[in-house]
């Protein structure tokens, strides 16, 4: 009964992450009432998406279609031997805004899952060893997500790290109150990490 | 320092109602680690919507390209002479998903809102007013949302087509209980309304 082509449209737009049919709905009748610019924006975007990003062989970050390896690894300016290792290639986006890293960047691909199926052996953790002898690496900045699973996935990594180059240094990412949440919101674990790791003023 | 292409995706999707940066860059990952089919999709849904969707010129619902006039109206099944109106084009299709009304739509286009600037001759009732006497309408059901412009728009629609048709049955949505919502969450206004307009069983 709607139009065929704004039906296809709710459809399309359905198969976002997170996106029901009432959401796809506004979103395409938003479009349709919008200037037909935008609707050409991001179709054109779409339709380049996969042939303009790929992955780096060598740091699996996202780069340019048109790239070998990512410039974050090639910049000589970089310290090759510290690696910092991250879950998915947007965490080295977040790390970048800080501008306070200077070293290289590993995307593992994930986190170990078990509900998700995903194994240690889908993570890129072997071209990370690889990775470590080939540019003697000194540090490995393990900055995995605070959650169940990036726990566990820091915790396997630094074993099999350790077991493998006894003298490679393996730090983490503080534990402590972000910025602007209340005492009384923040949990128990990130309290006594907080409590525990406290510096002088 | 995001791959180009990643990065116009994730602005072209942020233009999305109500997606910020955050959940465009979400939507435009998680395209990117999908199946290209889904891109290329919603890419074609969208270069179709503009040329694939118009305005009914009668009854303002959303027709396809190539149709004159809404099949709701055109239908001989459909009695022309009871009309429902609702704001908004995608309002029918929810009246449609019941099944238990037969007569034909007019959309206004809106509802009167002084702080979006939509004022009276904005919306399509010089439009209605001609379409009742065209059509020798006998009842107006005014269909549009609970909410502080829907009820001031009622209100002028109905004074306005009271003054113009004296014989006109002008009716409205019933007010009461929604499905599944605890009597103890109810509003006031809505509880007043749910008592008043109390049904025997």
């Amino acid at each position: 009964m709607l139009p065929k082509s704004l039906t296809e449209a709710i459809e399309a737009l359905g198969k976002l992450p997170g996106v029901g049919p009432r959401t796809a709905e506004r979103y395409a009748y938003y479009l349709f009432r919008s200037n037909p610019e935008i609707c050409n924006e991001i179709s054109n975007a779409l339709l380049n998406l996969h042939s303009g990003v790929k992955t780096c062989p060598k740091t699996f970050a996202l780069i340019n279609g048109t790239d070998e390896v990512s410039s974050l690894y090639t910049d000589p300016a970089r310290d090759k031997q510290t690696i910092l290792v991250v879950e998915e290639p947007l965490d080295i986006y977040a790390i970048e805004q800080t501008n306070e890293f200077h070293g290289t960047y590993h995307v593992l691909g994930g986190a170990i899952s078990p509900i998700d199926g995903i194994t240690p052996d889908q993570l890129h953790i072997k071209e990370l060893i690889l990775r470590i002898k080939n540019d003697n690496a000194k540090e490995i900045i393990i900055a995995t997500n605070p959650s169940v699973e990036g726990e566990s996935t820091a915790l396997l990594l630094q074993k099999t790290l350790i077991e493998k180059y006894p003298e490679l240094k393996v730090t983490r990412l503080a534990r402590g109150l972000p910025l602007g949440v209340d005492l009384s919101y923040a949990d128990q674990i990130t309290l006594s990490a907080a409590l525990e790791n406290r510096t002088s003023i």
